[in-house]
């Protein structure tokens, strides 16, 4: 078994009004006090797994190898979907078994699944609506604490986990055609393209929802003047439309899920 | 003394976007830097007791016993009313003496009770407005390294501990009877009641606010179909309105306070 | 070398919605898995590096001595903007040089800063976009772990560092004259003043925006009835404007940047 880290980071739609998150990292002090835990977020919109996908996708390479993801965003909790480890080249991700781990994992390469079904290794009760807390929080801990994966669960086929749709993006020599996938609390607009053709200092025309925008592609904001649109490379890898000091978001009326055409001029 | 664990949980209305609990836990790491920090929640509503004392007794059980719990929910900061530590079974809360630790002390069992009031373990000004800082934040360290209760105040007499109203709820063999305590952040609402007379696949009929709603008593959102409404007891133990996929307080326009009768069909 | 401690506090405007501060923890952990990471906050508003300044300012002494202070409020990111380390009597600031560090770092008292250059202590790749992830997170990772300032990066003369304007507050044997800082969580409105002439009890003229109201001097909330206006020195030493059990700013509509005139009656 790879070593695993002391470090669980978490991801939810639980927000941090409740103590919901609280709860779980109670859970996991309980089991392992030498835990470290770290919020990802906990502001997912309540059941929107391709944002969770996205966020994971995101960050988790960025934590120490060994790292434990925990991902809740679980619109069917207490059904049959299954709750899950996937251990990846080099990481360990859990939550339920709907797709929300898949881009992360495949992105890291899967070595190997387990469904969690040790109850010696959950919450004495477990209930039907908070798996966060009784299965997945453990299970976590347990790992950090040195219990095997093929202790808290039976092997499966890793081709059996679900897997959301992948980001599509279609792309030219002058275009790129995608979707918006998240605004950020700055109003950039994260789109679901991972490179692009343009390069600095190319004038660019965004169509989308009827609207028309140009643009600079752009390596920092501070080459557009402020309240001036720009779009580039993001620090997350994706293509991303932003304003210098401004809310793309705003500007372009531009949310998750609409459709984004970006050709030079 | 029992013994005390090294984890702190904070529970206040102070929000995040001010400084006030990182302030608390600079305070904390500069007495005790061991000392493992959780967050139940800032947002409980502004001075709402009941809402702080609801998340306090739903969650404390989920941490280590000898866990230091700290709410500061404290309209009376500055005045008369006393700062406390109270010792249970298997915890140690602190606070002000203003009912906040009632619910969950009561349930745990009190064994004793202190006025916090050594100035040597508060800092070195107090002020009249931020006692989260300057006395109960050093109390819970000061405790997670060793200090004992005797030492951190005089010994008060735990009948003379302010007490909430506890949580009403009528019921009857086909019937429930209570009030809402809190919305969640999916829309839950959460009532006041415990326990229940229904049985998994019972129609229901909920009347509240001159409103009448039908649902299914379930044990899993998915019991019912998207949008459609369910009551059940939640993880925390209480009795609930929901909606799969949705938000029950959205739908019914239920609000903290409001009363709701639950009937079997 | 001063003491460093493990203790890092982050505040930025990055929002808790996105895994921004999340990622610059998990990068953290990746350096020193012994660090102790405290949110001061991360709602500051975009770009407002005077609010920033503040909290850093109130917040700064409460933590051990040697703690490293990271703040990214950054909107030149990627720009001429030089990323610096101040080493101040007490502590240590990390950030951008563009003021957002001054008011604290002169309040402890500059003893040395260094422009953060050397490429070994940054993430593989620098982006344009996130130097705290890829600069800052890393400078205070490697500190608290025993790399020396002088190996992060060059000495640069302290008098070279950008500063913020200070706060302005006028004041007379009866009077004082500032602005509006910052509104909390509460709704008290926190000015740029760190004294008054008035005493406990004294009555006073509060003239802002064309509105005029009356209050009291005191020292606890608990002084006005509930819903009653009351000024006082609020627990970080600054002028305040507070409701008992209410919203100061909601009563008189006072913003960031609004003028306030206080007048003894």
């Amino acid at each position: 078994m790879k070593p695993v880290s002391r470090v669980i980071s978490l991801t939810t739609d639980f927000g941090t009004k409740d103590p919901y998150v609280g709860i779980m990292k109670g859970v996991i002090a309980s089991i392992n006090p030498e835990a470290l835990v770290v919020d990802l977020t906990h502001e997912v919109r309540s059941f929107d797994l391709r944002e969770a996908a996205l966020v994971l996708l995101a960050s988790y390479r960025w934590f120490p190898p060994g790292t434990v993801h925990v991902v809740v965003v679980d619109p069917g909790v207490g059904t049959a979907r299954r709750p899950v480890l996937i251990v990846t080249r080099n990481y360990y991700f859990i939550g339920p078994d709907n797709g929300v781990l898949s881009w992360a994992a495949r992105s890291d390469g899967v070595e190997a699944a387990y469904r969690l079904s040790n109850r010696a290794f959950m919450t004495k009760e477990v209930s039907y609506t908070f798996h966060g807390r009784d299965i997945f929080a453990p299970a976590a801990a347990w790992l950090t604490r040195g219990v095997k994966p093929e202790v808290l669960g039976e092997p499966i086929d890793p081709g059996s986990l679900e897997a959301l749709g992948t980001l599509r993006c279609d792309s030219g020599e002058d275009y790129i055609r995608g979707s918006v996938v998240v605004v950020d609390k700055f109003g950039n607009v994260i789109t679901s393209c991972r490179d692009s053709p343009f390069r600095p200092g190319d004038r660019v025309r965004i169509e989308a929802k009827g609207g028309v925008w140009e643009a600079v592609f752009a390596r920092t904001f501070g080459e557009v003047p402020e309240g001036g649109l720009l779009v580039h490379i993001n620090s997350l890898g994706f293509f991303e439309i932003s304003v210098n000091k401004g809310s793309a978001s705003s500007m372009t009326g531009l949310k998750p899920g609409d459709e984004v055409w970006v050709r030079k001029l």
